[in-house]
């Protein structure tokens, strides 16, 4: 058997469809993000400009999240030491889950080593919670879900992207006395589109379904105290589980759920994913809930992160490029080819010093590559004006196509 | 549909048979570990010591560690940003891959947000590689090498715990050009027992297979440089992916396979669980990194541990208590029953101030209930007096059997 060659195949494949990820090492200094420093692999710098990161709001370079984490760091050392039931669980982790139930209006939440993991082990759990379960799934739901949902083999029906009639359908079809739950996203990141919130809860309401919510690309950014969009639509009380990460807008690491204090237990109690793990680390969990605390009141940052993003788009449809606009923080420029994709993004941080990761198949479906560039409040104008004539430049240079592809 | 009774069921059934699981919230503080203070649900505080810790060598607690996690900090903020692909790389996880590469003597290694998900994520991942792929998986093997070979669906074949005969049969029984790997660990941390490393390298030699080899519960304690039993065994050539945590002996968080290179290169360009998700933040990739350069050289810190370990078995057995000796630095006492192994660690806490958790199914088969003490460099003959003294007299109340159960 000859197991090199198959590595070679698989490898080899990735780079004939020109979708072989090449990783882009980068040097955040602190209190200068966006700009941060490219390591080439020759060991040269230069100086760049991330404009594809998801620390949304610039927390992860926020003092009082720094400021949380040294204090930690001081007070209690390195790692937990142990999984949550083993040692692992500290005051640090306590807080952090007491002030996701309050963000979400929750009785409780659970902490689990990132959102992938959360989405990841609570879906693959609630069918043993709930024998026979059906989970209705969005066709566009992320890896992590998919991956939860598909790993017990429990039945599934995948409903067409955001089509509540589809939805409907299959709800119908099914047994009425099954016991259900319909797992969506509020922002969709990819394409940045929302999901139909209220009308999923009726269609919930209506044939007995629990609601899951991934909010992962909402929390900290919607909502009158970053709750997510279900906060902002007066929704919460609605979703029956609420999924949000710390690495993103929080700016540190780490997911979670926020549920019904029964549900939060049991998932606690049966997800192999939550219990055999080592716990996030107390200085993780202290940065992580320094900002959910600050963004509860920082209403200011959010509103500059939508007027970043809107001037963004605005100057980008001003040029006829081909960009994604559902009026979230989510700016995508559809190129519709990996090897072109890639042209870009290659010229775009060598020439200019921009940095944006092209995002290929599977993370979007092909023929759809694009770019995908993430303003923040820390994106000032002058780092928008130099990303817009960058483009501008390329796409004449390449002379791609300036008709609107996408709405 | 009434999710609310499902709930009940489902956490009644823990209680009812004693493994309901409560979390005993505790606070080390910086340099006295492994002391530390429980809070209690009402609000008061008591001091403890911790003996069921994973950092095993109290590295979470090392000022080198410290230093680097804080000059981390300081230089580029919380958290990466972004997934390892798109700006969540940095200098501070290439540089911790390379130390894990140089560690195990392998070619590169790859970097997940826990050794939980490296197990999930590439167990899962190698029958995409290598279609047919047959996996041979110890029975004691961790729940997340069990998650990660279940999850495709892809052929396997349990056998008997460190069975070589079992093992033999097995693999002769397939078909001989079907790719094959042997999964298991080097130490079982229940038991604290070694996996048969050079006779499993021998039979996947003469059938062809690969070899996978968790080594959470080894690395940076043995070898001598803490690469682990397959290091100390001078087996590390032998093995084709170590998996490997930094959240126990290296006291931080955080996983990882250290492999060939193109291992490394397919399974981070084919596994969801390493692609979709956040960076490790770079302060804990830091941490880790100056971590394991540590223990490359700190034997005295290794052989501390072991003389520790073979301090409290000496005077455990001493006593007759029926503690598991397989010569490693793990001293399980069993106990037999849930409820008994809860009243133990309850009157550890509560009279003694000594904290050990209670290890149930299905961290362990049923019947074989027991508690776990890691005994550490930090763990000195002080505190090692008061636990023999405490188990002494906790066994004669408890009127329990000092018959020698377990080998
Ligand atoms: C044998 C074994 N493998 C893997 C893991 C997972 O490691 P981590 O805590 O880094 O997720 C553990 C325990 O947590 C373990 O005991
Ligand atoms: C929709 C969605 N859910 C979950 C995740 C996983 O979050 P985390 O990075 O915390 O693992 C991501 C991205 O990483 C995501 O885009």
């Amino acid at each position: 058997m000859d197991y090199n060659a198959h590595l070679d195949a698989a490898i080899g494949k990735l780079h004939d469809e020109g979708r072989y990820r090449t990783f882009i090492d980068i040097e955040r200094r602190k209190g200068h993000y966006p700009h941060a420093v490219w390591r080439k692999d020759d060991g040269s710098e230069q100086s760049i400009t991330v404009w594809c990161g998801n620390d949304y709001l610039g927390m992860g370079q926020h003092p009082v999240v720094l400021a949380a984490m040294k204090e930690a760091l001081d007070a209690t050392g390195a790692g937990s030491g142990g999984t949550r039931n083993i040692s692992g669980t500290t005051v640090y982790h306590k807080r952090l889950e007491a002030e996701l139930a309050d963000l979400h209006q929750k009785e409780a939440s659970l902490l689990f080593t990132s959102a992938y993991i959360a989405n990841d082990a609570t879906l693959s759990t609630l069918p043993k919670l709930f024998p026979g379960l059906i989970i209705y799934s969005d066709e566009l739901n992320h890896a992590s879900m998919i991956e939860g949902i598909r790993r017990n083999g429990g039945a599934k029906r995948v409903f067409k992207h955001n089509d509540l009639d589809d939805l409907r359908a299959k709800l119908a079809a099914d047994d009425p006395a099954a016991p259900k739950l319909i797992a969506f996203e509020s922002v969709y990141s990819m394409d940045g589109d929302f999901g139909p919130i209220k009308e999923i809860c009726d269609l919930a309401d209506e044939f007995g379904a629990l609601t899951y919510l991934d909010e992962v690309h909402a929390v900290g950014m919607y909502g009158p105290r970053g709750g997510g969009v279900a906060e902002r639509d007066g929704l919460l009380d609605r979703i029956d589980i609420i999924n949000g990460t710390l690495g993103k807008a929080f700016g540190v690491h780490g997911g979670y759920i926020a549920a019904s204090a029964k549900m939060c237990d049991a998932v606690r109690s049966y997800a192999p994913g939550f219990i055999f793990t080592t716990s996030l680390p107390p200085v993780v969990a202290a940065g992580a809930a320094a900002s959910v605390a600050h963004l509860k009141t920082d209403q200011a940052l959010r509103d500059l992160h939508q007027e970043r993003a809107a001037a963004l788009k605005l100057r980008l449809k001003g040029l006829g490029l081909p960009i994604i606009d559902h009026g979230s923080h989510i700016v995508p420029v559809v190129v519709g080819n990996p090897v072109h994709t890639k042209i870009l993004s290659d010229h775009l941080l060598e020439d200019f010093g921009i940095y944006v990761q092209p995002i290929n198949f599977p993370t979007v479906p092909r023929g759809t590559e694009r770019l995908r560039f993430t303003p923040s409040p820390v994106h000032g104008p002058k780092e928008i004006d130099k990303l817009v004539h960058a483009m501008d430049n390329l796409w004449s240079h390449c002379a791609l196509n300036r008709a609107e592809m996408a709405g």
